[in-house]
């Protein structure tokens, strides 16, 4: 038994709009235990559209529309359903009631186009649009296989599965089982060499244990299917404290964790407060400390040194290492940390100077390379080379300088220096 | 003669990740004229991907696979074409190479994973990867049938699309008749206000016009079906142009155009430089002006005023006026920009202070209460207050306060005060 996704529109063919509501329908399936293997898009083209409708009802019992509901002539999607199981449209009197009310209140004419939106094939139950003018249906035109459909307003599709699909899918005995996932994230381990290490997991039953990738930051996602939540939490926990184990270090949270919220808690916990020094990333390693909610108990601030001056003025960086060994040089790096760490009275300061590219670079100094200085508690100082790749992106390569800072001093306060 | 878009990955339908892959092909299928009629998405299993095979052979002759590509068991992509056209996989000794050499430069080991995405169908041609190590392939399977893989990761694919997939197709004779759009950018208005103006262009045949909205930004985008893209821009210029007229200073830019991008290329044009103090965006302001190439040539830098004791040791906000007016205030944004101008010498100085939420809010100064400060060159200072909502998200009023910062000084900059 399962569920496939049809997302009716030409304007997803054409990339005009991203697919949104896919994304949501697979979550919300998952979270009521619904199974789902494929998910098709297909324009408003009746053919096409009885084309993968004929198709989905061979492969899966939940047919799940969006789009094409609306009042116009390229809206198909109930005729396409009504002649695939050759039943008549008929217009039906509650949703034209239902649509006059709502375009009344709005001062606007009831016309052609909107009588349209009240044709439903012959059998099939409204599933109401408590705001938009299209309804949806519910409707089983033969045993064993459920047809729901959905307007493509995300907003519509969404309150309208909650107040009424759900209720309906649980009343049919799904929900029971519930998929419960838990997202285990790691930093400075690539997925290839993480796998190699977890790869007795890949092959569990349930949960099961799977890879994802992305910017330098490699996710294990561990998903139970059980009873109840908390039964899914049960067999999920000893699966993470074993990968946790594994992993070492390299782990830093789950779920809504970043690696700014996690360094974060470790600082709070210390009692301790971080100043930042920006080149190269500007001002996004800022960014991403203060996209944390609280942040303010432990990040104080910074200072964006981009022009060389100001690594000299505000940060007292020695204009004669400047000239010796460059902006992009370790021996910089150093002078930032500690002199942000200084300026702002802070427990740490974290610097990071490097060239993004994608122009910049030379033979000795590439695109790429970044040098990440950290000065701790104690007054010491020191500083770590980087080579993110002279290929990656100018945006790339800022956000893996900023995470991989954000790493380094996650890893210090962890060994508890 | 028709594309179909498959994407791989069991993580699409869980939901883990939003699918931009197939919009971002949807796309550029429409500008090479390339029609497409099904988007499938299917999960990573062996025997379902084979199904997802044999229907797209039947209805489509360019089959374009996203995902799957990975070095860990679950990638099956390859494995799966090369089972259902019958032919064996085989380790291209290049591929190796790169992956060793790629892996090499980040000081990473080659593992028996590896290995794996070295592994093609036997008479496929790669598609290389500059910049990770799943290549794709090119494969014509049986006349008239061509296939083409891409990793799931999208900066992968669009470089791997736009370097070699692109050139490819148009060598199949593909391009001919181009789908051109130009998009243009605004700031400051909202759509439904924007598409009321130019609402008589909605109506157009040749080129179309289409708006869009997302955070705070509305673009219109205009697309013209030509013989070529030199033809297909005399179409759009003259209604460009009529909307630029229209919009006034409400349009900012067109295609890659930013907010920083504009602001950046006015200053340059008018000798200037700038320096940011940001207090609620925590760096975000100095990070959108930084992620433009060649930006140190007019922004030096700034302070991230996070900590209330930084905005009076480093930009020399009164202490007095922040206990009595607060940190969010208008005379507060005006010492912070006037701070920042004088300390890092530049000719503007730009500010912002506010409450991103969701706790901090208090009943006279609500979530998303921000104040911008602008110091100008003759050392006028205004500060600007808005109300950016309080049920919006902390991420959102950030960004929202950012970009507003950004179009101020870019109205300042084309008045020419």
């Amino acid at each position: 038994m399962s569920a496939e996704i049809i997302c009716v529109g030409t304007e997803l063919l054409l990339g005009n709009i991203l697919n949104s509501n896919s994304q949501f329908l697979a979550i919300e399936l998952a979270k009521l235990g619904i199974p789902h293997y494929y998910q098709t898009v297909v324009g408003d083209n009746l053919q096409r559209l009885k084309h993968a409708i004929d198709i989905a009802t061979k492969r899966a019992e939940i047919l799940i529309f969006t789009g094409g509901l609306g009042p116009t002539p390229d809206d198909l999607t109930c005729e396409a359903i009504a002649d695939f199981f050759a039943v008549p449209l008929v217009e039906d009197a509650e949703i034209i009631e239902d649509i006059t009310q709502k375009l009344q209140a709005r001062g606007r004419p009831v016309t052609p186009n909107n009588r349209k939106q009240a044709l439903i094939p012959q059998g099939a139950t409204i599933l109401p649009n408590p705001i938009g003018t299209a309804p949806g249906i519910i409707w089983q035109p033969r045993p064993g296989l459920t047809i729901l459909t959905f307007p493509g307003v995300p907003g519509e599709l969404q309150r309208m599965w909650k107040e009424t699909a759900v209720p309906y899918l649980q009343s049919q005995g799904w929900g029971k089982e519930v998929i419960y996932s838990r997202m285990l994230k790691f930093w400075g381990i690539g997925e290839s060499a993480l796998a190699q290490k977890v790869s007795a997991y890949f092959d569990l039953p349930n949960p099961t244990v799977a890879p994802y990738a992305s910017k330098g930051e490699v996710k294990l996602r561990i998903s139970a299917k059980a009873a109840s939540e908390t039964e899914a939490q049960k067999l999920i926990a000893p699966i993470e404290q074993q990968i946790k184990e594994i992993a070492g270090l390299d782990y830093y949270g789950a779920d809504d964790d970043t690696l700014a919220s996690v360094v974060g808690h470790s600082l709070r916990q210390a009692k301790q407060t971080l100043s930042v020094a920006e080149s190269c990333t500007g001002g996004g390693l800022g960014q991403m400390l203060t996209e944390v909610s609280g942040s303010s108990d432990y990040f104080w601030g910074g200072i964006i040194s981009y022009h060389n001056s100001v690594k000299h003025t505000l940060l007292g960086v020695d204009p004669k290492d400047l000239a010796r060994f460059g902006a992009v040089s370790a021996t910089v790096a150093k002078q930032m940390a500690l002199g942000v760490r200084s300026r702002l009275d802070t427990s740490w300061g974290l610097s990071i100077t490097g060239i993004a590219g994608p122009t910049g670079g030379t033979e000795t100094k590439p695109v790429g390379l970044v040098y990440i200085g950290l000065a701790e508690p104690d007054g010491n100082v020191e500083s770590f080379e980087y080579h993110f790749g002279t290929r990656q992106s100018r945006s790339l390569i800022r956000h893996l300088s900023a995470c991989t800072a954000l790493d380094l001093l996650r890893r210090k306060l962890l060994r508890g220096s």
